[in-house]
């Protein structure tokens, strides 16, 4: 580490750029606009991954594949959707040396080919409902790519579920929006908002779309997931109809769903500090580093022999141990710290004689944040701070979030307060008044929030009677 | 199941094409030459997945995510790499509403662009080896397009390593060739050669390939997974360049490797009968299925008591409980049977007064396949029973191996077995000799096998000098 990190409280946005790749989680690739996800950051994708996945099954889907070029002719099937999609298209035009009769889309989402198909398979209400998962990379042509938040290809999941009824397809929708919602809280640490999407937010060709809203480090809002009832309108497009109990001929009712790498974004900007990541247990690809320490040769063996019996008391925990002769403890220290692993154990010849070891926290800086713990209990001792730092991130988060929060009633304080807040005020949900409100602070609503129990009021941008508040901020 | 299955030993070329789609494994896309992998061909395609990655994991290799799109230019910088590869590519023309000044090629394998980023990443002997695995999507183009065995796009793993050493490299990817095929033998149960590709049938690029070769239900050869030993070539086309002990700048030596969806296709085609697929237990999605039978409804309560309590007991493993009305035991026997599930469990009322259940095993059909075994050492009957058929699968797939294998001296008897077994004879290797026998017969050489120890011979083909056996056979 040649250069010292620039801390995340003097430049948010510099930090963040720094580091991405520095922490060994992401790069730029040839191609401007794609990214390289090196190692560790695959394996904190992984791990998301393998957490959504479960929950996924648990909530009886399974996953599947489908292509990745999609005929042009079958974006053009549904008006909104191409229209949305359109500016983002990456297009071949050529294939096995000739040029095509017709364009391939690269997929920028699989509405309209995994319709094709949903088509074919469906016939009777037997067959309903789908509930079909695919995990995938997806392109969307970036002009102002950001490593894991923007970028021209990213690797997502797309759930496409079709149902008989509408109740059913919109309690699909709110089912995994929930997951997500729990996802983010309990594995990721990161508190969101639950809420519905504005008509100008709403996902190209869709009826309604739901999503969590994250607040990262600087106070922007990151939509973090999203889930989106579709209605009728792909049934429609590509003829997903089925033959219901009086044998009639009925369209299906769909959804589709989606979180990608942004989440890793999210993990980074939520969380971390001036030294670097700070990741939360659930995720972490290493969620201990033990640094053996000696001064001496002769002292190595008997405290290599300590670290090999804490790995082996440590065997249900994803264990580092950094005995690497090149770097200092100290050197290590700052590494492990840049990287976010959110326990470390130190252990030295004088440590190994009182049968102890250094626990120390990763979110708790100084002398606060360690402890001396006996040998004996160290394996539980350390599950349990990981546990607890897994719920002092979320908390942390939490409170910084509500702090960040402010209410208000007028357009002067929104404007405002807009820049560094998620701001809470009545909308009455005009495009007019989300364009102006653009124009003149590049805050957008980030979501009209589901749990709110609110009498009218009046808009705060236009003053026109409002049913419901909104969140607005600055988004990424 | 309205129309019948061919049966396998009526065409089996046939077979393949209705089976793979009636069993929900795999099905066309809008997209000619484009495949959906459908949930149960997915769920198989997890399983490879999972027991490859914990033995890539073993051997010391982590995960990593590079681009989709490659500048056509880094193709060009290894000569026989982007002539190799022309002929299949797909081109991205136009991104975000505009031509581009470069076009991009959808990668058919990653060599280029890693190595673009290996060339960044390496600067030292202490960043070696570097040892990165990535599971993707890639783009081939097909003109014959068939289900998990040639399609546009597929499905794989490619695994990229750098080293300082030649010896290294070569023992890498050796390592590698033998990971592949333990995991045939063990896990997929299909015995597999090892062998070292022709000149004509090596990677476009390297130096040596190695390959696992497998004989499929009607003799014909599948190339299941390749090895790499790339020399310097791409280290010197982009410049992979390390600083030695002694400070001194050296190029790398690397090695790639992957098996893709194929490998699906591969046991689809190397087990199975008339009556459908034939699982290995430890792939097969479903490793167990109950069918519950009762007459009369008074029935039901007490056989599904029966069937949730063996659930209960087998819950390490795959099982899944048929008990839908609308089809009767008979047609649920056929579909599971056509399914492939290693082992079925059948229980009546009369079984159920008897403590009894009816164990039947996919792969022996008839009485002799069928066990009556009490329910109390039901579960590690049935446990004992996936060990034995994925034995069995593996027995017998090298016993019809070793049948049609058959050894040859001259070209008479080469021409005339090539077409119905692995042929093995001493070849001297000449391209000429190669071209001449598919021309022939439409067989090529499929390796030239590792493990033999033979003297010098005469070469089958043309009679000059030949060192070493290869087998000769037709190939998907």
């Amino acid at each position: 580490m040649a250069d010292k990190l620039t801390p995340r409280s003097e430049d948010y946005s510099k930090w963040y750029n720094e580091i991405v790749p520095r922490a060994g989680l992401a790069d730029y690739a040839p191609v401007r606009g794609c990214m390289v996800i090196m190692p560790y950051g695959y394996a904190l994708w992984e791990n998301i991954r393998a957490d959504l996945d479960r929950r996924f099954k648990e909530t009886g889907h399974v996953n599947a594949y489908f292509p990745l070029f999609i005929p042009m002719s079958f974006l053009e099937k549904e008006a909104e959707h191409v229209e949305g999609f359109s500016p983002e298209l990456a297009v071949v035009t050529h294939g096995g040396g000739k040029e095509l009769e017709e364009p391939l889309v690269v997929r920028p989402t699989s509405e309209t080919v995994i319709g094709a198909l949903y088509s074919k398979w469906i016939q009777s209400y037997r067959d309903l409902p789908v509930l079909i998962n695919q995990w995938a990379n997806v392109v969307r042509w970036e002009k102002r790519p950001r490593l894991f938040l923007r970028t021209t290809e990213f690797l997502w999941q797309e759930g496409h579920t079709a149902h008989a009824t509408r109740e059913e397809a919109e309690e699909e929708t709110i089912r995994m929006l929930n997951v997500y919602a729990d996802f983010a809280e309990q594995t990721a640490a990161i508190p969101v908002i639950r809420g519905r999407k504005s008509e100008s937010e709403k996902f190209a060709g869709g009826v309604a779309s739901y999503t969590i809203e994250a607040m990262m480090g600087n106070c922007w809002a990151l939509q973090s997931a999203t889930s989106h009832f579709l209605g009728q309108n792909f049934a429609k497009a590509f003829d997903i109809t089925y033959l219901d109990r009086d044998n009639v001929l009925q369209h299906c009712w769909t959804t589709s769903w989606g979180l990608s790498t942004r989440m890793v974004g999210a993990v980074i900007m939520a969380h971390g500090d001036d030294q670097g990541l700070m990741l939360p247990p659930r995720l972490a690809p290493i969620q201990v580093v033990v640094v053996p320490i000696w001064k001496e040769d002769a002292q190595r063996a008997t405290v290599m022999a300590a670290v090999e019996e804490i790995q082996r008391s440590l065997s249900d925990v994803r264990v580092e141990v950094d005995a690497r002769d090149e770097y200092s403890p100290g050197w290590k220290f700052n590494e492990w710290e840049l990287k976010g692993v959110p326990v470390r154990v130190e252990i030295g010849p004088r440590d190994v004689e009182k049968g102890q070891a250094v626990l120390s926290r990763r979110d708790v800086s100084g002398k606060a944040g360690k402890s001396f713990v006996p040998l004996e209990g160290l394996a539980q001792a350390v599950i349990d701070l990981l546990e607890e730092v897994q719920r002092a991130l979320y908390d942390r988060a939490l409170a910084f979030r509500e702090e960040k929060t402010v209410d208000v009633s007028n357009y002067d304080d929104l404007r405002e307060a807009v820049s560094g807040h998620f701001v809470r005020a009545y909308w009455c949900g005009s495009p007019e008044d989300e364009a102006r409100l653009k124009e003149d602070t590049k805050a957008t609503s980030r979501c009209i929030p589901i749990d709110q129990h609110v009498e009218p009021g009046v808009c705060a941008i236009c003053g026109q009677p409002a049913q419901e508040k909104a969140i607005f901020a600055r988004a990424y």
